[in-house]
């Protein structure tokens, strides 16, 4: 049983409490991901140390490797990865589709080829719940089928009709499970499956295929029709976005969750975030400063490196600057949402919003 | 000034302090590999709070990348890598004469090609010290010319003859230094390098060109022969051994300090270190292994996380895999040290070091 108590509000904006099996996360609430079951660079339990109090890991990808038996063997994804704070764990369902060359979608389910044994694997809708109960998850995702961008609308009016039956099945299962809206940019569609979705009764609702190349505007505007459609009281989620910019926006849109590899795949590229944008650390302007990753920034690597020292790690291929780079960008986000949601309780969460934009953009 | 205090006896081995610019290390001391300043998968203040007190640097790869004079601006090696310990650097000669195809050495010194940049360096000993100097190091390491195994005795030497030359002019340049011995796996020119060094008075005896590829018990002969000849009293320190069992043997021929990539090269193949003996983490009969890496170890991935799931993250090709695995053979790099220095204070080195090397051989 999800419960979302909502204990501010701040114009659309709102903070709260999400609980699950005993577990609790403060939203606005950023999950790192940990597809496999890891961090990356870092450990698992630095990340909860770090104060992120849930990820969301990759059913599918578990699946694969190494499999939900030895998961379940191993006491579940908790014990498995070590790791005591909330697990969502994603259907998989976008990598399903498109791991494969034999993959079929039907009412049934759907049909693909493993990427680590080249078995034909089918997997309904209810299977795909269990399979996420299985490795121990505390929330699950319903299976969805996302279209690419842009898709035709015929491809949309599928993904609509398709994500709400699997929905309804999924639903039936009796866990602890988030819906996805689909619908594209496509106001009609995205209130309709929205809607269908809201019907059912979800204990948390997410708002699926965006931020895969729309113009903002477009994503904006689908969070603006999930905020009137899906019920006020209860926990609301953006599927895979990560700009911080683009995060506070989806907040003053009521959305309460949020989860993307944006920061931690930025890192790992030599991008860091910082209160006056992204800097790519990597380049030979860094070399000589000995300045923080970020002026102010109470993380560790702002405390005990420099700008030269990251810079020199990656420039040197070596591990530890991927890892630096991450802690920061994760606590990063950490901080933005710790002080989105202060922002939201002292009820200045728009002030807040358009002086992190101004510096950042 | 280095001050080195032997606290403990026991047959060969012996236990002490290392002291030098107010910062300690107890002896057996083994220091992890920072080559180019940094601890690869792990950040520097964790090797330190895992209780490493000293590493070594590697001063030819920091004077390529990031650069001495940038080092320098940063507050030097200890302020630029967060490393509040001793730290020894490397010459680097035996990379400078492997990095280029247009390397001459002379009496003089070194000449040779800038991976970098390609422009021609040369360096003379005396400036190998100057540059260690600058990097910030605790300890240098005297510029030594180590032939390949096996080398002709001619080559042998020469080395010899060449390094007790650059020797003499390093330790007048006054820095606190080192000597390396050279010679081969030849009892007179290995005795002849370690009495001409002996004789200049230095503060700190290594012993070089070994664990190249000789056969063990040429490796031991030299060792015998080294503290036959170095002063009792001054630290020893074996160049590159990592082998656990090699190392227990260097402490019984008087030998206190040891540095080598073996334990943190051989978890990023996945190489696992154990009480008994080295596992190949990845192999398949681990993916169902829940039990820790080790049993009986204290180590924090022993504690939080099963053979299974670091198992998993190597096939996976996590790099919290190349993590965990470090992480645990460095410590278990660092209690094997403690564990000899208990053995040694408590007068039982000998059967303690049977009992390990025949639990892991």
């Amino acid at each position: 049983m999800i419960t979302f108590h909502i204990s501010s509000e701040d114009g659309g904006a709102r903070s709260g409490l999400l609980e699950v099996n005993g577990r609790k996360a403060r939203t606005p609430l950023f999950m790192p991901v940990a597809t496999r079951g890891s961090l990356r660079t870092l450990s698992n339990e630095e990340g909860a140390r770090m104060g992120f109090q849930a990820l969301i890991a990759n059913a599918y990808h578990l699946l694969m490797k190494p499999g939900a038996d030895i998961i379940q063997e191993g006491g579940g994804l908790h014990k498995y990865m070590n790791w005591p704070n909330i697990i969502f764990t994603d259907s998989g369902g976008f990598q399903m589709i498109r791991s494969g060359f034999d993959l079929k979608v039907s009412q049934e389910g759907v049909t693909f080829r493993s990427e680590t044994d080249g078995r034909i694997i089918r997997m309904t809708p209810e299977e795909n719940i269990l399979l996420q109960k299985k490795l121990g998850a505390d929330v699950s995702m319903c299976l969805d089928l996302c279209p690419p961008y842009p898709a035709d609308r015929d491809d949309l009016i599928r993904s609509v009709e398709m994500t709400s039956t699997w929905a309804r099945r999924c639903l039936d299962v009796g866990h602890d499970t988030f819906c996805i809206s689909q619908g594209g940019t496509d106001d009609e569609l995205r209130e309709r499956s929205c809607r269908e979705l809201a019907d059912m009764g979800f204990q948390g609702f997410a708002v699926g295929g965006l931020s895969i190349g729309e113009p903002r505007e477009d994503m904006y505007r689908m969070l603006d029709i999930a905020d009137g459609v899906y019920p006020r009281e209860s926990p609301r989620y953006v599927m895979g976005l990560g700009s911080p910019v683009d995060i506070l926006e989806s907040i003053s849109r009521g959305m309460d969750i949020f989860d993307s590899a944006y920061p931690t795949r930025n890192a790992r590229h030599g991008s860091v975030m910082t209160s006056t944008g992204m800097i790519s650390i990597t380049n030979g302007r860094y070399r000589r400063d000995h300045g923080p990753l970020d002026q102010g920034c109470r993380c560790p690597v702002c405390q005990d490196h420099s700008r030269s020292y990251v810079n020199h790690l990656l420039r040197a291929r070596e591990l530890s600057g991927l890892r630096l780079a991450t802690i920061h960008n994760l606590f990063f986000m950490s901080t933005l949402m710790s002080d989105a949601r202060k922002a939201i309780e002292e009820g200045r969460f728009d002030s807040f919003k358009k002086a992190f934009t101004e510096a950042y953009e």
